[in-house]
């Protein structure tokens, strides 16, 4: 009943998890299994550059690589600021997709890199506006989220997959595909990553961000043996040592089976999350064409040139709903094939951390300022 | 009794710390506090950007500051990593002491900085040499370990102190103060920090790497209020959010008084290390100058140049006597005030992680290899 609701503030500002899902309690009896444990000072002392080797072991044999090849950061940012700093170079152009995660685009920036955004469709980047751009300029990487993309839900098709790494080979460039929401799929079937198609061009990055626990911040990434090292000494110079005992409760949570039923608890309290947003925008805003997903953490709609957009943020805000700006995932925004008014017109709707109840009544808040 | 000891390897290459002196059990025990307490999801969700506030609030407190004036990292060469990178601007001088901490010199390098070192006397950095240089070109900071140095062991008087930050307020320049080992003091009393002289000029940086563990990676950085606020925006872009549990565990480690019996233990441990490591030169290179630490990890020696150093890292592997290569202490090591091979010469003993017996073994050991 949206009316329960509708006098309260609902947040569609960021992308957390729902904090009655935290497993506290779990994480409790596995930190002090570790700090109990055999290895208790191990994971108190320095050590374990690259990361928590046995959380490396862990990963390798998700991914089928070897340990060596992964590092594990304090959360994906980190290991994207890391990348980033290592392969740009002065002048570098770096390509994401259009709109990409907020934060990725201004790390890339930082680090010294030209940040052009691709044109993403309903399945996926824009083949052909991917290659205008590598023709005009090859870009060191191009940054993806495949599945669930943050912010616009989109998950890239299987075909789109296979043109990428096949344009990453011919033209040479890095494929960074960072995949936190990947696991959590609430209907459907996974798609290969795109290091299944191509192990060599891809750096995989992920996290137990939104798995276990944003707090604990750790991610990691997994490529190429050669460009991990790299990254491993640059890690070491940068923060000397990883935090273990987060790392080291990791590798227990998994250990006791905390990690799937911890997972399928989540998926049971988001999936019908999902379908409320999904139900409520086809309900209050039927005419907007939205990438409808089977999993993650966002439904996104970019609102038609007819609706009432302009100053839609303050407008919310004084409605009882907050938004996060829109143009902040836009790259490139005045790019000659984007319309000006796209980030504008574009809204994220995070539905992890809202109620059924509250997004409803968010959608239906959002459609009334709007809908002239 | 060196006999004991002598047929196996000593260690003199890291500064750590005992690992029978790491409190895993109470750490525990502070982990599942905080992991069920009544802030248990706070501190697993994203959030406290800056670091987790009751730790700022508990570190404003010491150091008479407001928490806005406090920045939380993953270890103090986390926050170097960040100040250098706001600091340092393309063609930026840098001087440090001269041997100084070889990471921050790196770290330093990598940002961009040139690094000067400036040469370290027993008391301190030699003055002179420091006008001389800030004539030349002045540089946008120094950093200085002003307790119990690392690697010289030297700490830096209270005349030069007054000195430091008078020089940094007339020349305009900061003073990054790093004082990890300050709180270690075996003997004598503290001097004021610099800080405590000019707290507009200096940022100072601590963690409790050397006092609770170094795998919690909890450093921290004091300053005036707009400089940690530009930090604490580059924190957030490079990883986003702190490391909560591990930040709530440190402050729940104060709550229950744990802090002051620990850093108590670690003194009765340390304590008879320093002694031990300070008699064994005296007896074994009784002509070797040195600054005799009053707390801290390490009693450092420049070997005279008339001794036998030359080969002197393998010649000492070989005798199961593994040492750092002084070299890498010396950002400058070519520059007309200092002497070539003073970097060679320069033998680092840290003393925390080893036995009286080792320490003895150790320093006789490196007697015997270059006495001649």
């Amino acid at each position: 009943m949206p009316s329960q609701v509708s006098s309260k503030q609902i947040l569609f500002t960021r992308g957390v998890p729902a904090v009655e899902a935290l497993p506290n309690k779990l994480l409790s009896e596995c930190m002090q299994a570790v700090l109990e444990g055999p290895d208790a000072k191990g994971i108190l002392q320095y050590g374990h550059n690259g990361g928590y080797l046995p959380l490396r072991q862990l990963i390798s044999e998700q991914y089928h690589v070897s340990p060596d090849q992964v590092l594990v950061g304090n959360g994906s940012l980190h290991l994207q600021d890391i990348l980033a700093g290592f392969l740009v170079k002065p002048g570098d152009v770096v390509f994401v997709e259009q709109p990409s995660y907020d934060r990725a685009i201004k790390t890339f920036r930082r680090r010294g890199a030209k940040v052009i955004g691709i044109p993403l469709d309903l399945d996926g980047i824009n083949l052909t506006a991917l290659e205008e751009s590598i023709a005009e300029k090859k870009p060191v990487f191009l940054y993806v989220i495949p599945d669930f993309q943050n912010p616009a839900g989109v998950t890239t098709s299987a075909k789109k997959r296979q043109a990428l790494v096949d344009l990453a080979e011919r033209y040479d460039f890095w494929l960074v595909e960072d995949v936190p929401y990947r696991t959590l799929r609430y209907a459907g079937e996974s798609l290969p990553l795109l290091r299944d198609l191509n192990s060599e061009r891809v750096v995989t990055v992920s996290s137990y961000s939104k798995l276990i626990s944003p707090a604990i911040r750790v991610g990691y990434l997994v490529g190429p043996l050669a460009l991990v090292k790299q990254l491993t000494k640059l890690a070491e110079e940068t923060i000397l040592a990883p935090v273990l005992p987060t790392q080291a409760a990791v590798v227990e949570f998994h250990r006791r089976g905390f990690f799937e039923t911890n997972l399928n608890n989540l998926k049971q309290l988001y999936a019908p999350r999902l379908q409320a947003v999904v139900q409520a925008v086809k309900t209050y805003l039927p005419e907007v064409p939205f990438a409808e997903p089977e999993g993650g953490f966002f439904v996104s709609i970019t609102l038609p040139q007819s609706y009432h957009t302009a100053d839609l943020l303050a407008r919310a805000k004084q409605a009882g709903l907050l938004l996060t700006d829109g143009r902040d995932f836009f790259a490139d925004p005045y790019a000659p094939t984007v319309d000006a008014t796209q980030g504008e017109r574009f809204v994220r709707l995070p539905f992890c951390a809202l109620t059924p109840e509250q997004l409803e009544a968010g959608v239906q808040r959002l459609a009334n300022l709007v809908c002239k």
